[in-house]
């Protein structure tokens, strides 16, 4: 079969390999609808998972099963399936303490495009099938489920981990897919004023679309500055962290209110060091909870989401700006992610209605 | 000055009283905005709360701060102001325990018309001001307002008891005002199946409003066969009660998930004992979670809860049924609360726009 | 391969069985020490989950690994294991969810003498071993830890689900071995005041040692009286169910204060409703929670408790009454637990040092 | 009255002022027993709150009441009362948010020497009595209960943030008298393995009594090092940090399991920034928590750590290293904990018995 792959860092291209061997538990998956992530880029071009030799990409997709494992019980071949972007081990030690994204190791639940070949290829292996596939509802195309991998659940996480409860106030640092869906979350969590802060013209729409109320041209002046303004001094009680530099954590801390929590869902890719003002975090003292977190992934988390899709809460249709045809274009769709132009939130490749 | 009163179990009218003093950290208000609460025709004609001899009823109000005590610090005489039912002691050790809503004792964070004279007056007192009063913002009407001192928090206690997450599928049992707000509260933390079990026309096309997927008629069979066929047998993640009869919780435990939650905001006037089914509970290992309580009260829940109408993601219009205007009228807006005509949801009692 | 086995409803005996096999993921083991436990007399004589034809009793072991799976990583033949009682399937929905003990519907997690034969045989069959063995540490001797498979993680549970926090007060209801260690979890998560209900001289020595403050006999007066004469008519924070009978949850609510959680641990045998009575649950409003469950189960839970028995933490040998040699004498064993003698807590059956 | 104060930074002496003046919620108190804490001597020679005037030193008393204000209910003349160093405002936004440590703003719950004068004078004024004294229970004695004014609950507030669960390791980091609280705390709440680090052998002892495991010594090799061998490369699930230097977080960070939680109760008195290592944070997604809090403070919370001295879970003796007499001798203790010999733990200061 042939897949798109990462042949170093730096360098992708078309490969020939072995269709994938499906174990007692596992699952082989032909895509539907796929669509490349920014982390994709980063694993090829800033070498960010260190280097890789012909590995296939992707970790987003919605395919059709086509072959399960002696001992799957709930799939079989034909049904249609949302694939995780991370496919846990379920019985780890990780996951049984409650953190199955870490189960191996840390971050090692995420298994596609990092520690096995990914979704980018004629047919994929799945782990775990039973426990980390949902059935794709009739009612939701493959290409608005593809959000659901990694986009939606990622940016939920945020919200999540920031704890957002009803009324609270949430600043959004970044407007990208996973940002969008960031303030996605933390409306569906209940938040009031929601900041989100970004540029570009598509993701404010798409930002306003999604219950952000105000947004905050960073260009436009310091981000603390105009938080602390908009909220008459107090700051907020959730900051989300899904975009921004260097100095974003430190942004962070200052506009948020003692007890306020920091949910990070970025890929950090730079530095040494994440940097937290000692004054403003009160001296060690301020009670401002810093967590960061890979998405867990797994079945469930599908079907929650899909179940937000299916009664009309939630609709991924507005991060799509772009849609291909044809497995052959996958490369044509990393490609517009690495240019990323203006009008991009993110393109989706469709394989079969 | 006047207020409209219980006279003893039975009987109400209007009596004549001292206007009430601040004490230091009180403070004495008018009311712009009233609203009667079928709390007020339990104590009145069940005897709920046991007798109670020319106590001025009512408990939801927004009104103009016209005193302040000699240490109430933010807010001064003039001031527009939203009153929570529930008024805790935040210093008690139950509020440091994070229960205000039983300083003091079980319920008693709940004095208006429960141990001191309500907001059915010209006048009425509020204990501890600046942490329970919350301004008013101005582009909010005390009509829709008022709605905030207790059917909003209360039916969105249940929501937050439930512990709804988002994807959730809920049951809520009860459209009335609370059921109402507890649907809204359910989807505003993220419910994706919102089934609500009612049958008034004007309720239902209320609760289709604030976020349910599903009516259920408990008219047109039991409650549990039609939940269990809608969810093919697996039940639901959480359930709300916010209404019903000496069975739903019976109800409610049978159509709950394993390591589902109840959240009770109904107040339970009658019967010796709430009966939770054995078998049906896991004999007592199932990890169904039963929790019911009064809502917090004070100053911050109002403020959040008017930031979610400030922002327009909550509508709290769709709740007033019966608008009244004037003092006077109080009378009316009860017994129509009593006589509960089939288009009522809630009235309201306009003082002063 | 031999087994001592329910034959029906109220008949045990000696039976011959093939010896299990393993499936990808599952371990076959023999039994270094075994434990029998009042569910497996209410299994037998009660019919407490119906009838049972030849399946082997016993859920509670330590063993030696014989034979493992094809997809088994961390164990081999040889190796030492402490068995919980209770082995979810770890990919399922309920785990993922965080209720490990319901994968697959209520209960079912609890695999041993109740779906599949037990562990009082020769050899017994573990599934998914990597997630449900934990290596017995060498230096706790295989019938101290053989406490572990349910005793302690289920008198433990009861304190979790309680939410036993530093300082509080607890009452615990029952001091048989489950309500022994129910003790011993809340003293471990820092409860002060430990009411310990019970009358035998043996099981009162032993609570004292795991940190009961307060004996209450309730052959000496009701409960509830004697609770709220300790407790100044406060009442306590928490209430552990771990024995008792049908009004063992009306009292648990008058003794609780508002805010407070009941944590049951007991096996629910008989009747068809647990009574909560009405006013002193605060008219269904007195934040009294009301949680009841089984215990998780599983690796992660072992060695955790494991690794309270290495460092001097926690000693189960004041459990341990009687001890018998040789796998024959299971019988003995299991009829001791039925007679249950004044001087009994908990038998041990040690089939190798 | 006399107190003795910080007359400016780097100058202590003793100074006449007027005898503070009880408002209708507060009361005076005379001091039984003192304790100097190393946040005077920070306040004091590292200016770390900034320049203060002849302001009284001190926030770690037991004493006796001897005037009240006219809405004080639940204290009068003569009661003698443990005084907690954090005395909130309890109907501030941020207590009813769940944090009265930043009652009015960040930190700002700290008022004794920080706000106002503090409680090394003759007298000294409690806001709010009520809610922030507690009686002495008669079986404690002075002396120990003033260990209780911060030590312990600040200690005991790393361990709580923390998350400590039963079975768990943790590391503590630093075991001054707020390092040994802190193993205690995590002993209390259920920690298996207790890696305290740290080398002065009069409080390696204590750290041992309080429940260390292992004593790290950071003399003696890197302290990531010592810990991941003594852990099998895995670390471990807590670190409470209560001591330590810049490096101290970028150690913990490393040494904590994916899913781990950080609690710091360390007062960060330099630097522009804490940093936080990238990579081992899991490049932002690792779920290694980051907490810091200053401890709650208030009467709830010294009624909880009294009773675990009253059942005698607690023995804050061993923390006592010095004993000093009357009211003039504070200097002397003062000067001592600004000296530290190596025998120090914490000096007690002994106004009448």
């Amino acid at each position: 079969m042939k897949g798109f792959a990462m042949l170093e860092i730096g360098k992708v291209g078309w490969i020939e390999k072995d269709k994938p061997v499906a174990g007692p538990l596992d699952a082989i998956v032909r895509p539907l609808a796929l669509a490349p992530c920014t982390s994709d880029i980063h694993t090829v071009w800033s070498g960010a998972i260190g280097e890789r030799h012909n590995m296939i990409l992707g970790h987003e997709a919605v395919g059709e099963v086509v072959e399960v494992g002696s001992h799957v019980k709930d799939f079989k071949p034909g049904d249609r399936v949302i694939v995780p972007a991370i496919t846990p081990d379920w019985g780890s030690a990780e996951a049984q303490a409650g953190f199955p994204q870490h189960s191996g190791g840390i971050l090692a639940g995420w298994k596609f495009s990092n520690f096995k070949d990914g979704v980018f290829g004629e047919f994929f292996h799945v782990n775990e099938a039973d426990a980390n596939l949902a059935l794709l509802p009739d009612n939701i195309s493959p290409a608005n489920a593809v959000m659901l991998s990694d986009m939606v659940v990622t940016g939920f996480h945020g919200a999540e981990m920031a704890g957002v409860k009803l009324g609270d106030s949430v600043v959004v640092v970044g407007i990208g897919p996973v940002g969008l869906m960031a303030v996605a979350g933390a409306n569906l969590m209940g938040a009031s004023h929601i900041y989100a802060v970004g540029t570009r013209p598509k993701c404010v729409e798409a930002a306003k679309f999604y219950g952000a109320t105000d947004i905050i041209n960073y260009k436009q002046g310091d981000i603390v500055e105009q938080v602390m303004q908009l909220t008459q001094g107090k700051g907020v009680d959730r900051v989300i962290i899904a975009g921004g530099n260097n100095d974003t954590f430190s942004q962070a801390v200052k506009i948020l209110k003692a007890g306020g929590t920091i949910g990070n869902v970025n890929y950090l890719g730079e530095g040494d060091n994440i940097k937290i003002p000692r004054v403003e975090w009160g001296v060690g003292m301020g009670h401002k909870q810093i967590l960061g977190g890979l998405t867990p992934g797994g079945r469930l988390k599908m079907e929650k989401m899909a179940s937000l899709m299916e009664t009309g809460k939630l609709d991924t249709s507005k991060l799509i700006t772009h849609t291909f045809y044809g497995l052959d274009s996958i490369e044509k769709a990393l490609m517009l992610m690495k240019d990323k132009p203006a009008d991009l939130i993110k393109p989706v490749v469709i394989i079969e209605y």
